[in-house]
């Protein structure tokens, strides 16, 4: 059998590149492609090909892959539908075995023809095709940022395959936005003319650095081979897919997008469950999962404890907690006199445990954390309500008035429980926690960006925040998965 | 019959503000108000009571509202349990008819004779109390923010009456990082000693401000009162209900939070639906329609139609359209033809239309909605893929390429049509188009932060931006109002 990891492993580490398609037109869309190999640091060859231009944009470039005096590994085809079939023709002959296709308009369109000649020559030459019409790739590895999106991802362990070229790229603007949702490799399959999604499952079954994997799927060209793959791959690794074309217009749509023989819920979904793949219809929830679930220890149990600074939010994580088919236990009697000994009275200690209007965060971030660890009567532990208090000492300090200057010079000073230092000791005492006691903790918040810098300190250690509403659905997903191992390992026993 | 507006009046109206409860201790509860109230731009009177200080963070105080020279609109106490009876008699004595009551400790804790002694204070003065156990008050109309959360949102048509405190005040983070949902005044009920949630409704039923009505509702104290109002409410402004503590553990947490009888999911939503108010489980989806339903008109019909830049969003939009009960048709030969002129040949003008990866921003903008407005083929429309090119900009900048020069001075130039200029222009025409045929319109994008200048214009002009996976949920919201609207006038006419 070959291993699909080696066979496909130029994709996502190549060490040169040839780009056709690039042009003299500014922001044409190979341009940008090219555009970010060179800002996300790359460190490979690139060559343009260029029917006419001798330059372009500044480089110099070739007319043809076959000019090239040097090896290339990979090729990036952004060039027009009716020629791609002649470039393959001459990637073959340079030796070329690896060839992504963003190029559009094969059978998507009914271009049958154009089409089984791509399969042909791919075969003749022995190259993996990528697409056509998908979108390229990442590879945060060797710092590949081989799309048209300008913002590459942290490093991380999440693995995408995508149908979507869309969705393989526009992903990058949320995780650069809000999740920092950490990224080892993406993969666009588009139109799947030689390669498809259960190659690049298995790919990425054998990849050391993928620990969970995220699947855009319209539809399943090999059912059969696909279950199969994905029951394998499930017991070693998270499955996530997100099934995109299911109702009449999605179908359409579908049809017209990537030619996918877009397959109908009522078949894709038992597929999918019985191979031990989650299921998602939210591309959000499928990022959040897999950054959950990458940065996070598995809950062995269904027991949730909640912790936050506001009853409202903290009770809407609970409705959806047990909502979602998690359990928010009531905490016992000697565990809440534990709690109340550190709380105000007005705090609530049954779990949801709300510290009210309290501001001492070394309880909500230390001290309640270790007691709900160390009672081993929660199995994984939700938060709602983190923040430095940056926002309100910029309230502060924009207020004209000289009555202030005093508060002013305090914060100036830096010297509050609530000042950066402080409240990121805190939290790493936490993480420390629960680290340690392999309990899995989700955060939630309202604001999510990088505009706090605990929020920043968080994010940038890979560490997922949510809103809270999210956080349940999470955390459900992550216990339906543990809970799937279990059960698939107790039934080998039987 | 009192009119609930004028009686509640000075909630929101206040000429001068006494607080209890700030405090030389920088950073204590109350004086995130105070602090609030001075940043927001209230221009009414701010008075500070203190039992001891003469003065409080460089403010002269007074013992009591009763040595204040001036009269007082709004009491704000935030002073620990055991004084507040007597504060209450103190504003009784002052002719004071209206009190905010955030300190807590009363019936959520069992403290019952506490809550009576409020209560009957509160008659023998006729005092209205809102709280105890709430958070205070928004009203953007006079620029008051009286409550703990720096950031004042935009001012709006939403209304929002809330149990919970933290939901009352916590979505002003969300609101300011990415909703910018207008809001007209909130108001946090709490315990609800003698004014309640039903009271407020029929305040804003009254207010010629507040365009639609978000409830975040834990149980229902006057049940049958509260149908017979929202029943009338609703036949004239939208109201959507996120209840919450509906499970176990929720009813638990409720009950320690606000002493809610918190009514249960199988009792609420009945009476809520019958009711004619909107129902979700989503405290964010609740911001997300109000957005929607007070920037936008109500669709006339389930036919959507969704414009796309990228193939899966589109489809994803599609599916959950479906999934949430609108259509989204297969558009008629002439107007695809019609679509077809403009297009490229990979484009797909079937519906959803997508646009691929045609950065012809003109069609996008302004030409194809004008044919889908024209057409009278969909009641709605759903965008996906707003942005600038200030993103793909910024990264050509940081290259460090000689050659890349005189790409960078194009840039430096501004003369693109991903420029700022041109695309909030085409934008401007987009929204002119739609609003003149009443057509409502929502946009969808994977980045809702005010990081880039074309998702500031459309938030600061008030105009709805979602993720891709939200919108469908909220166009249906807006359906089934519509709609309900449609069947209850019809009703009466029968």
């Amino acid at each position: 059998m070959p291993n699909k990891y080696e066979e496909l492993r130029a994709f996502f580490y190549p060490k040169s590149i040839a780009i056709y398609g690039a042009s003299n037109t500014p922001f044409k869309f190979a341009n940008m492609h090219l555009f970010n190999l060179l800002s996300s640091g790359y460190n490979g060859k690139i060559y343009l090909i260029h029917p006419r231009e001798s330059t372009v944009l500044g480089f110099k470039t070739y007319r043809s892959v076959v000019d090239v005096p040097d090896p290339i590994d990979l090729v990036l085809i952004v060039a027009p539908t009716r020629v791609v079939p002649q470039i393959l023709e001459d990637c073959g002959k340079k030796g070329i075995h690896h060839v992504i296709c963003v190029t559009a308009g094969f059978s998507e369109i009914g271009n049958v023809n154009g089409r089984r000649l791509l399969k042909e020559t791919a075969e003749k030459y022995n190259i993996h095709i990528m697409g056509p019409n998908c979108i390229g790739v990442v590879s945060t590895d060797i710092n590949l940022n081989c799309t048209p999106v300008p913002l590459p991802p942290p490093k991380g362990g999440a693995g995408i395959i995508s149908h979507s070229g869309s969705w393989a790229c526009h992903i990058l603007f949320t995780i650069d936005e809000k999740l920092r949702l950490g990224i080892s490799k993406i993969a666009s399959v588009g139109n799947e003319v030689n390669t498809d999604m259960v190659d690049f499952l298995e790919a990425f079954e054998e990849d050391p650095d993928i620990k969970a994997i995220g699947l855009y799927i319209e539809g399943l060209r090999r059912a059969k081979k696909f279950f199969e793959v994905a029951k394998r791959v499930s017991r070693k690794k998270p499955i996530i897919a997100a099934p995109i074309g299911q109702g009449e217009a999605g179908m359409r749509a579908a049809q017209s997008h990537t030619a996918a023989i877009s397959t109908p819920a009522t078949i894709m979904n038992p597929i999918l469950k019985q191979a031990g793949v989650l299921v998602t219809d939210s591309p959000s929830e499928m990022l959040n999962f897999l950054h959950a679930v990458t940065s996070q220890p598995l809950p062995a149990g269904p027991r949730v404890g909640v912790v936050t600074v506001g009853g409202g939010p903290g009770t809407t994580i609970a409705d959806l907690c047990e909502k979602y088919g998690l359990k928010v236990p009531l905490l016992s009697d000697s565990l809440q006199n534990k709690l109340k000994d550190i709380l105000p009275f007005t705090a609530s200690t049954k779990n949801p445990i709300d510290i009210t209007f309290d501001m001492t965060w070394d309880n909500f971030y230390v001290k309640i954390p270790k007691l709900l660890v160390k009672s081993g009567e929660v199995d994984s532990l939700i938060f709602y309500g983190l923040f430095s208090m940056e926002k309100w000492f910029k309230n502060i300090i924009q207020i004209n008035n000289p009555a202030l200057n005093s508060i002013k010079d305090l914060i100036d000073m830096k010297l509050f429980e609530g000042s950066h230092v402080v409240m990121t000791d805190m939290f790493k005492s936490l993480i420390r926690t629960t680290r340690k006691a392999k309990i899995p903790v989700l955060f939630t918040n309202l604001f999510l960006s990088r505009t706090d810098s605990l929020i920043e300190f968080i994010q940038s250690h890979g560490i997922p925040l949510f809103l809270p509403e999210v956080a349940p659905k999470i955390m459900s997903l992550m216990w339906q998965y543990s809970h799937y191992l279990q059960k698939t390992n107790q039934t080998s026993f039987e």
